[in-house]
């Protein structure tokens, strides 16, 4: 197991071991306890923009530096998992507040008080969402990033001294009607791998790949499930025929691999029911991030990842009812890998 | 008790049992869980529409199959308890995307394939608001078709391959000013039957009646109670001056309907504060009917049976605040009429 | 202690008990049990409009006899907990109908009846949310009136017996941008002084200072607490640049102004911590308020106490993760002094 040792190794180290907690973080965006899938997947962002690298990493040393005041659990401050919404809201924010989308322009000083507070606030809402869902045994996931984003993307309307972008646009919904778009080949390649990108809002599907070797050092099956969480979307987007901009865009994606990846392996033994299960959380997550678009849009907010988060949240609240799933608490959850190899494909007794 | 032993005759036979709990699961649209009930409210269903009768037989079938393979618990399934939320998703995705709202038209394959999806997954909901709810012993009611309609609803409006219909324009909200409409015999008559129908989305006072009279095979008390609630609620539209459209066409009535057989005896014994308790349930539902209305506009998505999930969920989580009512645990809850015969109508201990 | 024994000599009088219970009800809506507090701010509200006064008492006396018809816990109804939703909810119903909203119109019949079923029901929904919210020693604080108003606000839309005022028309968000508004030192007077009066919905910077003085009779960090709460609310709105006028009416500070009065020493001890924990909460809170007005723009609707009560649940079901705060439950939440006398600045042990 010197792989595991590798990655472990600064996890306790007295100076170190706080770099090591911030990329642990950056990696639990996608559910990687593991640094060095953390520092791979830093690196994707870094490769499509410096700044929304900068800002990523800020906000998961800040998330991480309030649950340190606060004395939080030291276990799960270590596992990174008081940072990985603080890595998501900085992007969002700035992403939603520049004119340039793809790689974001710098935050002025007023947006960068503001993300630090939110960054801040998100680890007040990991134990309360801990204190809801701790006792069915079903994570947070990102949940605190998405109300936090909501609540503070929607307050930037009302203030002079930051503008958010017209991607913010409210409008009313109209039902997409006429002729079939022409899906290409494109619209494959590009949706599946952007898919993954836009986990963390990067318009690159060379970050998504990169962001896909970054998990598959960590877990095999965990990137497979993610790749083919964000294939799925593409083809429920070609077979419906969705918007191609949307689907090349990997906005049917993002949502879709999360799910995949939360429920084929991680917190469900991958088994035969335990796949098909994920495939039809997949293939309902496209459908809720479709429709929660409808809904938000006479505000004009994003849909963030709130498909994945309710979705999954159902999906896992329902363990109980289900004997042909094999569900795993989210403390032993590590790896699918590590799953299978515990708690074997077979029934439980 | 050769009623009880008829309709129970085929709940545990191995190969006619399926259908059994198929009809059941229609029955537990309205609480009953009798195949007979079931049966009848089938048969009001294709009076009106050959189409929507046959949807909601399969939707019911593909709901309870699902159950059946994630190896739900039996008594629950038998019970028909994975099948009502199954039974009502194909009606309200074939109304919504018809022309004609009153008797549907065929779904094309694409709508097809959507609703055995939807079917399948509002049986991943049933143990997810269990596990919410079961602690509280309150009901997760039609919440799990509720939310899978306002999942999926919303995403075809993103879709090519399938149109929704004019029935779900968003608008903004106006306040409705002006004379109070001139009312007549038929706003009470239409309004009072056709709320029992819009249950199942029948614009049909006759089916209206069947439905009443498949109550009433099983529950005198609850039909009773299903045309009260409807009745108060066609009287609140009049009193405060609705739409005469709205209340004609049943709006009004079928959250209302629902509220008073849930609070009227079933989940609560009917004594005389239950009774009150039940009346005050009904007038605040037809409110939230009408408000949800409102907050749903800008989205053009439809209130379904949510305002009666809201307001039955609320009135039964109070339960342990008011010795003054007998509340029954979900588990327990037959008919009204047994609930008295066991639990009296005196206080409790 | 005479203080205390004036304060609490009429709560278990036979005849002059339930005044008692009233004023007790219109002090908790800032938290205090205490008739003398609930007297003062009473006065302030009839100072700035009879009407808003006389309905306010009517709707506390209302949900107060709601409750001990269905015999509700005789300690929470003599501490005025079935009273403070019931206190708020027909001054905004009124607010929201009448041509005048600083002093409001008198509400014609149909509106009277309204007002007693709303009062009515925000009684049923005190235990329907202690059920929730019980278990995590977390109070349900004014999510009753602000579910039961929104329930009942956007039904009015649809009745011409009641018309609403122009303040619920339904618009599309738009960014506020240009440059800063020229605040000036009124921004600030007001701002501050109106934020506490927001919270009964007075338009009166000097019922605001006898609200304060209603507070400090029963604690004075509770009113410094709240004059910080809505002061921070207001140099954010300055230091952002938020419209001159919804700062000086007072807007941004009412669900600022709770929020440090509930996080600031009363559930949770006021140590060092304790108010960098509620500093934050204000400044969130702020942005809450801010951004539920976008989510809401589109159906006209109000935002009411919701963003105090979403901030403040969140931080107070993240107690457990925090060992650096020492929380107080709810049933042992009396003032912020006495807080701070029995458990100390300390940490817990």
């Amino acid at each position: 197991m010197a792989d595991v040792a590798l990655k472990d190794r600064l996890r306790d180290h007295p100076t170190l071991g706080f770099a090591d907690w911030v990329l642990r973080g950056i990696g639990q965006v996608v559910f990687q306890n593991n640094p060095i899938s953390g520092a791979v997947i830093l690196a994707a962002i870094f490769y499509n923009s410096w700044i929304y690298g900068t800002v990523c990493l800020l906000g998961t040393i800040i998330s991480t530096l309030t649950a340190l005041w606060l004395k939080a659990d030291r276990g799960m401050i270590k596992d990174g998992l008081y940072g990985f919404n603080g890595a998501l809201i900085p992007i969002a924010l700035v992403a939603y507040t520049s004119q340039n989308f793809t790689t974001g322009n710098m935050p002025n000083v007023h947006l960068w008080i503001y993300i630090v507070l939110c960054a801040a606030f998100t680890s007040v809402m990991v134990p309360a969402f801990g204190a809801l869902l701790g006792p069915h045994k079903v994570p947070g996931l990102t949940m605190p990033f998405v109300l936090t984003t909501w609540f503070f993307l929607g307050a930037l309307l009302q203030f002079t001294t930051i503008d958010v972008s017209t991607a913010l646009k409210p409008t009313s919904p109209s039902d997409f009607t006429g002729p079939r778009p022409d899906y290409t080949l494109d619209t494959w390649n590009f949706g599946i791998f952007n898919g993954i990108a836009e986990i963390f809002f990067q318009d690159n599907w060379i970050s998504g790949i990169i962001i896909l070797i970054g998990i598959a050092i960590n877990t095999r099956i965990g990137a497979v499930m993610a790749l083919m969480g964000s294939a799925l979307a593409v083809a429920v987007g070609v077979f419906y025929g969705a918007h191609d901009e949307a689907i090349r865009d990997g906005l049917f994606g993002y949502n879709a691999a999360l799910t995949a990846m939360a429920l084929g392996g991680l917190f469900y033994v991958l088994n035969l029911p335990g796949f098909i299960y994920t495939v039809i959380g997949v293939l309902v997550t496209t459908r809720v991030w479709a429709s929660l678009g409808i809904f938000l849009e006479p505000s004009g907010m994003p849909v963030l990842t709130s498909a994945f988060v309710f979705v999954t949240w159902l999906m896992l609240l329902a363990k109980n009812g289900f004997p042909a799933l094999i569900p795993v608490a989210p403390a032993d959850a590590t790896t699918p890998e590590e799953n299978l190899k515990r708690f074997g494909g077979g029934q439980k007794a």
